[in-house]
């Protein structure tokens, strides 16, 4: 069984090393797969975009194990969320975009004590509560058992798109990767199918894009930035070997707006 | 077989590949578990203080191969440490803490040069030393075939603990993590059980603490460090969202001294 | 069967996660390998250089996708090595060490498309093109239904390494590690047998270096560099303690001389 994990932990302490040892305790045979422990600290949301891009590249079944929690000790509810994988981690909003995908996903709130490992540290619950009831399911154990369904989970504001007066769409910055590329909240279902025709606008940050293309090497040595389909689905604005963050002033969070090709 | 990695070797160079592919080489089956590889260069006492967190959360039989080695090449046994897991590193400290947690887990000097890879590197024993001994151990090696038993192994000072006059009770930070928080030597069963009622002083570096808290939270917004038991079982000095190390001055190794609640 | 991955993404985002995803859901007994994610961003010589040291110490067999591809989108071809492993990634010089050192390695051209994850990113081949043609081999495929064999991949110039006038030999610094030593591109079958008894001389950078020692140790307390063969296998500059790289100057392709011991 694979269990992945995801923390804002980092690795040079041993965060990270326990919650291993404490699912391989419990199903010694489970695959673990480091998907990162890199989420700036407490970034709830840098977490939620980036488990959005693991459905559609693990296999079914998959348990993915995220730690991101400000609210440890406190009383935000331990949850499993199961569509075809199942997510443990706290109830913080984390799995948005779990819900936004498949809103038939079901929610259930770990209450079953039983499965913790005790006693319960306040301060660090990945190791105490969510590892073992990551490690519980990838030992075989149901869903159903870790506690009851609930349908009021934390979500986070869904990133913006919206239609704006004269046909234009405004949208935002929703992730800035490590290259400075930033990613849009623009998936190809929102935008009019010409609405990135020569002639279309995307006013971001100091600057104003009007080419789109396929490849980063269509850009040459141009340092002006454009926008292109990205991996992720989502329209992204980008420099080829440059930062557009820096060069165009944007974060995540920042306000785009689309002018589409006029007719 | 879960052989688990710990150096000091960063990942940017080929010194943990190597080691990986080396027990791999060996014991196909074995589950690797990168513990980190982020201790500070040649900090053994730093190594120590992680692994001690292995005991209670790797299941039993567990294989830890920890390499930070600044005496390579020297004359420093390689040794490996059997209680009921298997620790295999140099003789150098870094398994103090299992010594002091087991005082029966029996030390092997690995002479068995037959088990090695040769030739062997003056510089890189990880790679030709360690790694193949954690391989054997994973493939099903008896550790009685690595070498003779010792009774002298290194041991790194334990952390300052002890009786002041007036009751009161020093001892020191041994670890400081990523977020600044401070863990000190003080477990709980040192203390008198009402040592941290309301009125103990817990005199660190440039301040004095007299809250103990059971969360982060119960702190709110306030900047003011508190005491919190925390998930290494030992008293840590904190500061909500915030360097409790920063704030007060201190650094591992730093003396703290708590005066008791008095009667 | 093994996976290794070596790219140079970082792992602050999803784009190692989702490689690993991928060559999981093709491969689900798979044993993934982090190699490592910190080569410099597109620096094809120094992949090529960590991928140098895995023959000796991976068992036969092992694949090894290797993503550093500042071609991606364009037509730079995707392949895969055999030799005793397999290798993919793309045809632009990532594996020359392996044609360097077995010149029977057989190199295919992977156009079967219908192994590719669909529809294939423009900017993100590691997921769609060479995560799953590593599943695939790693589920069973033969090489030979990647598509056909060629020969002339592309190799990046061999290091440095000549004769010159007075019996002196011309190298360079093929690598510098985390710690600053600068491995050379000398190893030791191209140097006369006496080469380094006590009279040579290495010049290098700013400094010129004249003894060479088994340990670091023997070096004591000295700043001074010296040379030391290093466990790549190849003649290494460094300082006990300190970084040879800083002190002498020195950077990847910076040319050495050496003037061997005079007869």
């Amino acid at each position: 069984m694979i269990v992945t994990l995801l923390t804002d932990f980092g690795t040079a302490d041993y965060f990270v090393a326990a919650m291993k040892g404490v699912v391989l305790g419990i199903a010694p045979g489970a695959t673990l797969v480091d998907l990162t422990h890199e989420i700036p600290p407490q970034d709830i949301r840098a977490a939620a975009f980036f488990l959005r891009s693991l459905h559609d590249v693990f296999p079914s079944g998959s348990i993915h194990l995220a730690v991101v929690d400000p609210g440890v000790g406190s009383a935000r509810r331990p949850i499993v969320v199961a569509d075809r994988h199942l997510w443990v981690g706290p109830d913080n909003g984390i799995f948005s975009q779990v819900y936004e995908r498949d809103p038939d996903a079901r929610v259930f709130h770990a209450t079953n004590e039983r499965l913790f490992r005790h006693p319960v540290s306040a301060t660090f619950q990945g190791r105490d509560v969510f590892a073992p009831l990551a490690g519980a399911l990838a030992a075989g154990l149901s869903v159903h058992d870790v506690g009851r369904e609930i349908h009021d989970p934390v979500r986070l504001p869904p990133p913006r798109l919206e239609r704006l007066a004269g046909g234009a769409l405004g949208g935002e910055v929703v992730h800035v990767d490590r290259f400075g590329n930033c990613i849009t909240s623009f998936p190809p279902d929102a935008l009019p199918a010409d609405a990135l025709l020569p002639g279309f606008r995307l006013v971001a940050g100091r600057g104003e894009i009007g080419s789109l293309r396929r490849f980063y090497q269509e850009a040459g040595d141009s340092p002006e930035p454009f926008a292109i389909w990205g991996s992720a689905g989502l329209l992204e604005i980008v420099v080829n070997c440059g930062s557009a963050a820096e060069r165009l002033g944007l974060e995540r969070g920042s306000p785009i707006t689309l002018h589409p090709t006029p007719r």
